[in-house]
């Protein structure tokens, strides 16, 4: 069982040793040439659990590509459905126009890796304006701890699998969340933090399709497992998020017949409710 | 303003000179000779709002058409993408696989009319077991208002928009939801109640990707607005549900930018959560 007692890096992310990869570097596309809608890209082999990507910055790299090709700039709704996970290393974005609309369009979008499709997801893109306020909210509130008194998470979980991706993104919980650590579980299946990138990296609603699944299992604080393969993920983005670290709640709902759904909220340093997500996962429990 | 303070059917849904549609009948689908995974479909002028028809319904029949050509039964996970609402009268539904696997397999559906993609939507199905118990959840709960004891809505809006699916879908709603429509909207963006189809028909899991789109808008407990259209709707269907009306809490979270995300939980009347649904729709407010 490993503590997270302690953190291991401050607030630009940076741990030593570890030369910090941007999440712009990441999720790079590179245009084909002579192949409308299509790109080269590659998974970064430290943007991983246990070797293998995060489920949301493969869709950030998705979301991407549909902003790319696409007349609007900002991915609204983002639905993935994940058919096998693609190892590190060179994959292909595709994306199709499905409907180019006056305020939204709609997209959909493949990655693939040796001839193989390994994730399809739908985008609405549309056009975030950065002024506006929100009209009205019935939304759930994340604990109010600041970023320096949470706790950032070390690259391993308790089980001891190798988590990479805390190396470059800088995941931190409550102190409250954080029951799964000390051998604990609170049994709320909810976790209270922050997420920041590394070189304090300007956030774009990209970064935010990553943000929703940025987050421990929230069934951690259940009981603590190995892997959590996302079967499916949806996320809408809101509002462009304000420079900064952003809050984030992220809570079970569910586990039943070794499926869990999950929810988060992502909240920008203003308080303002930016993206929320919600997925369907496999996990050995029920 | 339409006051809702009587009930217009009894628990078989009829209501007095509407001849009942079963579900059944309404999704149903008929393969095109030498057309693997193309099918005829119609779009009841009844089930509908305003003249639009249901988005919740139309994804039931992308989820009818995916189990049809796949090799599991149950959708599991469905994402839609809402281009462009199609009008009552005959449609094509198409389905392509994207993966067979053992236990789940992946599927992306389209609806079309007059050779223009109306809905794309990915499903992933698998097989859902009869028995099975739940293992953890930390899901809001339902008031607990009987089934008898909650209103049933007419079939019209409190602006006046004709709601002709009411006619056939039975929705009950706590007495607690029905600020709205007296005029006084507790602000709670809650709707909690019953939901039952004709003719006590069997609820099937193609059922529960209706039902978490069945409820008039949670903002109604806000601010009455006119028509609400889904630009994304997410369901995942976690249990055959038991026989008999199921129980609904539709609750929306953030009124922003005119769009709105709202999420739906379907209990079955054992009591056990049988679907979630998520949604980003178009509002006028904010």
């Amino acid at each position: 069982m490993t503590t997270v007692g302690h953190s291991l890096g401050g607030a630009c992310g940076k741990i030593d040793g570890v030369p910090p990869t941007t999440f712009t570097a990441v999720t790079a596309l590179t245009p084909m040439p002579d192949a409308p809608g299509r790109f080269a890209a590659a998974i970064h082999p430290e943007w991983t659990i246990g070797g293998k990507p995060n489920g949301g910055y493969l869709l950030a790299m998705l979301g991407r590509a549909a902003a790319e090709v696409g007349t609007h700039p900002h991915p609204i709704a983002a639905s993935a459905h994940y058919l096998r996970s693609p190892e590190p290393g060179p994959v292909e974005v595709c994306v199709e126009v499905l409907r180019t609309g006056r305020t939204a369009s709609q997209l959909r979008t493949q990655l693939r890796q040796a001839d193989e499709l390994c994730i399809e997801a739908l985008v609405t893109t549309s056009e975030l304006r950065p002024d506006g306020e929100p009209y009205w909210d019935g939304l759930p509130r994340p604990v109010p701890v600041p970023f320096d008194e949470c706790v950032r998470l070390p690259p391993v979980t308790p089980l001891g699998i190798e988590v990479a991706i805390l190396r470059h993104a800088e995941v931190r919980l409550a102190p409250s969340s954080l029951g799964f650590a000390n051998g604990r579980p609170s049994g709320s299946g909810e976790l209270h933090g922050w997420l920041s990138l590394p070189e304090s990296e300007h956030l774009d609603p990209m970064f935010l399709l990553y943000a929703v699944d940025a987050f421990p299992p929230a069934t951690f604080e259940v009981e603590p497992t190995g892997w959590v393969p996302t079967l499916e993920l949806t996320a809408y983005v809101r509002a462009l998020p304000a420079p900064g670290p952003v809050q984030v709640l992220h809570k079970a709902f569910l586990i039943d017949a070794q499926r869990v759904d999950e929810a988060c909220w992502v909240w920008d340093c203003r308080g303002r409710l930016v993206a929320h997500g919600t997925q369907l996962a496999g996990i050995r429990l029920g």
